[in-house]
């Protein structure tokens, strides 16, 4: 298990740059404010932890209304789309809240050890998938973070973010695999999500898979060919997204040639892999080089032994229970399994993934039209 | 391959009971007024056979607006959600247009006769889909008119409809399967769509599967047990879909032990199968029930032999391609890659499927909270 | 008073030339297919005539419901924008009722003669309301059926219906008024809305107004000298509306000098009065010209003594209570009052207004956005 | 003219108690971020003032597009619903700007003073509404604060703000008045806004108008009469706004007994004016004490030589301009006139109005749903 003090103290360090102002906004709904992502981290062990083993009174009564992000079993909470409207508890209120809860887990931790096997064992899982919980808000500080500065006029940098406006894309050459039967999913004994497991066989038909991701140079080449005006490349649901979206370009493309980044406005570099693109255009741009988006199984009898990538990558398969799925045990039951619904998989991680959090059976989703995370293209074909 | 005239006119058929007020009305965007149906399938002919192989002029140089479905290649459509504001072309109009488009048709297959040989061909196989294609919408006019007329004050009866009051549900028993490498997906020289294609193989682990359907008595003691108030039985789309639609029984359920269906108002018959819910409500009672739907795997390993049954059963696997998927080819590449996305599948046909319509291995879809189709509920567990 | 069954029978007259199909649909909520005003206008005979007077039995149950337009007293009733999903009762049963009814009015108009002399007066007076709500609809035949026809790509013609693709504008000059206090409102024995009472005192500063309407031709200078494209011209709601409708144009010009009439698609005529603009139109033009809009009384000082006109003309001036203003008596209380918010004036009459109906104090109105009445622009100046 | 410093400081010190994060945030589009209002009235001054004048280089080039609120003629603007999006500039750098300004605008005080008398005339009116207009928005900023205070959990006080949870009422006695002419308006030399002038002469008819407001007791008898419930007692807009947003009692009253203010939640005083309710509530109100609302001109001859009062008071009158209107030379054309359409006039002004800014010829203006400003219910009679 990851050190728990050291893990908390990233999320308030990734943070540490920003003006009071750039922890309250939210400018789209599927943003949270990152003052938002540093209470809710924090009532995760509250309530799983210290109220759930120790019975201990609320820091705050409000908390646990405006903390709680989709847990239906701990009651009302604060919609997703009004985070932004909450100026109190303030910035330095709910650091004072980390701190106060971080003494508590540490005292727990000493008083855990006193209690049966079952109840340590129920607890370190508990504390362990908080961790993962609170690596995962990381990567979604980062990429919320990134929304908000672009919406200011000004565009600000982030200063000690990672570097996201060049990334390396690895040759054009092709991988190839023979039909048979793969296993896929997680059986060793240390951490993954429940969605991860259990490890089990598919049959995969012969494929090939790209090993480089695709370029910015390709992808602006997409548009010159009229990608986003030509229907015959997108799915039909992605059409209306373009459509009713007036989409043009990846996300973050602010003008000809130029990026927004985490660095700030940068110029786009053509040899880097394109990033901030939704699943529909990931698509699209697939069939457009007559190739198609791998299923996530394919992606991993190709990459399962390689590193946390720069940037995640979409396939084309629903997120969806693999058989004989349960998902974890009591509240968290609530953690993935009911969000197998609507969602595609994303494989591989990202460059703003924090280290010891990535596994390589690690599954990612998002709506098939989502772009703030750092998406890119893998191209496939049979 | 079924004989053109008799499937067209099976469709005139449905609808001879109606009153013209009855073919004009479009209760919500997802339903087609009849008279549109009517033109749309003879649209069909007119655009992919008449005017594609002879350069036919157009009968009437609106109708290729009015009854353009989805085809983008074929240029401006009007809005799906507008397709019951068109009083003009009247019922009438719209038969004579079938009239004419079928004397055409049959022109045509003899002036065919004298093309060559891959001519023939392709002519044949766009008649063919064209024959599929009228059958599909066939049971959607058995959908939109129950959907019509259970809209109307007097809740009036289709004289002339399939019996969609009372099904018959199999034993509660379960067949059991091994895990194993089977195959799945049409190969046998007859019609399918592309969807269906190409065979392959897939790996199932091992599972077993009810061989009833869920009973109108079963869903009602989910009803009962809280089912719809439980937001642990719930995915979060689901769930969300439950709150914002007050959903509180199946589609047509209007009354405590009353259902409308397309005989009129009659009262639920406890021993028949559960119909007209969303594939939401079908993995919530399964949920409930301790298990969980079957993947169209599973679905296909299990009852590939059987013939068409009196209800659609949703499965957990979104529709998407096979390995090796190959859209037809030229303008009906729209016809079924393109949804892709978002859609889950259904198996096993439905008493509105017409007679030889019908395979095993036969992919219907549908976005998950849709319900307005003959849908019922098959168990499954691992 | 009028003669009950002529009144009656020209409602039906009005539509006698549509197809069934016309009758039925509802291209936008605020325009109400044929046949609702058909049943609407009898049962407002039914409810504050026969089932008030005589505690008649219903027709139907149903209509109740189906036709009720916005009495609360009355209880449930179809929401206004589902009217044009209703296709029962048909027309043709919707017509046996209105025969019914008038057969029922027929006998009442016997019985009533044997009541007191308070309950005859007050028959009476509802009976007259009716004879001028029918009269009403009428009116809103002529607009609906417009619209409707107009959203038909084959862009037909009501046969019957009166001229409205030429009409007459007076000259440019201008009628004079010095300051003083003028009497405006019905005080006649005849009838009149409660809204046109009580006759009262207003005060009017010095004013002009002008002879004519605002012609085609002066309309299209304002278009060509970008009106719709300079916000200075505009009230703020109205090029909010503006932008947001994408309005370039009086509603039914639909190409360049092409207008949907009820004759069909006709020459914009130059000198014709411009019709169908909206009052955030009317408005801006008047500011355009450096003038502005009269107010309702400064329209009843000019122009009390004329007789009907072809376009009712906005005014500036928001329907809103006369003072010593009092509603019509129990249920005929919701008829005008309630609708005294965020509406406009228009006075004067047009082309679409039944003969007998008209006077020169009648007040209609409209929310500001709309323009499918037959409305044209009279200037006014300080 | 008042002193130009004063007015500014007195801005900054009505927010001098809030935390930065409550600067930021925007719960509902209507609502400007305090942040916001100490930009805009600043760029009021760099705008109309110094870049007039002086062709002064902007401050910072972003604030034009960040603090224009609606002024067309000077460019694209930041929407209004996304005020609650700019986390940047900080409210430090704001408070920069100001100084900034205010430094500026003594020097061009001095400056001006060697201009042609037309230019120093115009310049003095500039400034002199730009001092009005910080004083309109000091009411805004407590309306506004409020508003945002009130949707934090705790519901924090505003130190130093005026009490708003106790307020005078006068006596159920009525002021009678005569029918006659009166002069409605200001004619004074000195300022007013355009919107109330000119002077001009009105017809009234007798009316009685009751000397002190409706109290929180009388409101309290009208919800318990079930004035929320009966549709009779409502305008058609207002009843369709009761329901849609569930309104059962008047903002702020939050629980039963208690109402949210800016000294935090307190008891409702049964014996204070009612106040925060909309127009339609206080129309609704009024109907159902057989009485109606005032017309401002009513109001005028009634209160006209009173002091500012406690709560604005909501009129029947519709904004609409005066007979001979001028709007505001230049670019402050837009200040009021482009606002005369869909709103409601409010008399009297209230415990937020500055001291100075206030005249009894004021007239306020609202939508009538609207209810965050200090609102309260005048009763008349006729």
């Amino acid at each position: 298990m990851q050190d728990y003090q050291s893990v908390r103290d990233q999320s308030v360090k990734i943070c540490s740059s920003l003006e009071i102002e750039d922890y309250i906004v939210q400018p789209h709904d599927f943003v949270s404010p990152p003052k938002w992502h540093l209470g809710h981290t924090t009532w995760y062990f509250e309530t799983f932890c210290l109220r759930e083993f120790f019975k201990s009174e609320p820091f705050n009564p409000h908390y646990h209304f405006l903390f709680n992000s989709y847990y239906e079993s701990q009651g009302e909470h604060v919609p997703q789309g009004r985070r932004g409207v909450c100026s109190r508890p303030t910035v330095s209120e709910v650091l004072a809240y980390r701190r106060h809860i971080d003494g508590r887990m540490r005292e727990a931790e000493s008083m855990i050890a006193t209690r049966d096997p079952e109840s340590r064992e129920t607890w370190r899982n508990v504390v362990e998938v908080g961790i993962h919980h609170e690596q995962q808000h990381q990567e979604l500080l980062y990429m919320d973070i990134k929304h908000i500065l672009s919406h200011q006029r000004e565009q600000p940098a982030l200063a000690g973010a990672p570097n996201d406006s060049a990334t390396e894309t690895a040759a054009r050459t092709w991988r190839e695999f023979r039909a048979g039967v793969f296993e896929t999913g997680w059986s060793e004994p240390g951490f993954a999500y429940d969605s991860e497991r259990p490890r089990h066989r598919v049959f995969l038909e012969d494929f090939r898979i790209r090993e480089g991701l695709v370029s910015n140079a390709e992808f602006h080449e997409f548009i010159e060919d009229g990608g986003y005006q030509r229907p015959e490349l997108w799915l039909a649901d992605g059409w209306a997204w373009v459509k009713a979206s007036a989409i043009r370009a990846p996300l973050y493309w602010t003008a000809p040639g130029k990026q927004y980044s985490l660095q700030g406005e940068r110029e786009i570099d053509p040899g880097s892999a394109v990033a901030h693109v939704s699943c529909f255009e990931a698509d699209a741009f697939a069939r457009w080089k007559k190739c198609r988006l791998p299923t996530e199984a394919e992606w991993e009898a190709a990459f399962g032994e390689e590193p946390c990538a720069q940037l995640w990558q979409w396939t084309n398969s629903a997120y969806l229970p693999y058989p004989g799925y349960k998902p974890f045990p009591g509240a968290l039951m609530e953690y993935n399994g009911k969000f197998m619904s609507g969602q595609m998989v994303l494989r591989g991680g990202c460059l703003a993934t924090p280290e010891g959090h990535y596994r390589s059976t690690y599954r990612n989703f998002f709506y098939p039209h989502m772009r703030w995370m750092f998406s890119g293209v893998r191209l496939c074909d049979s």
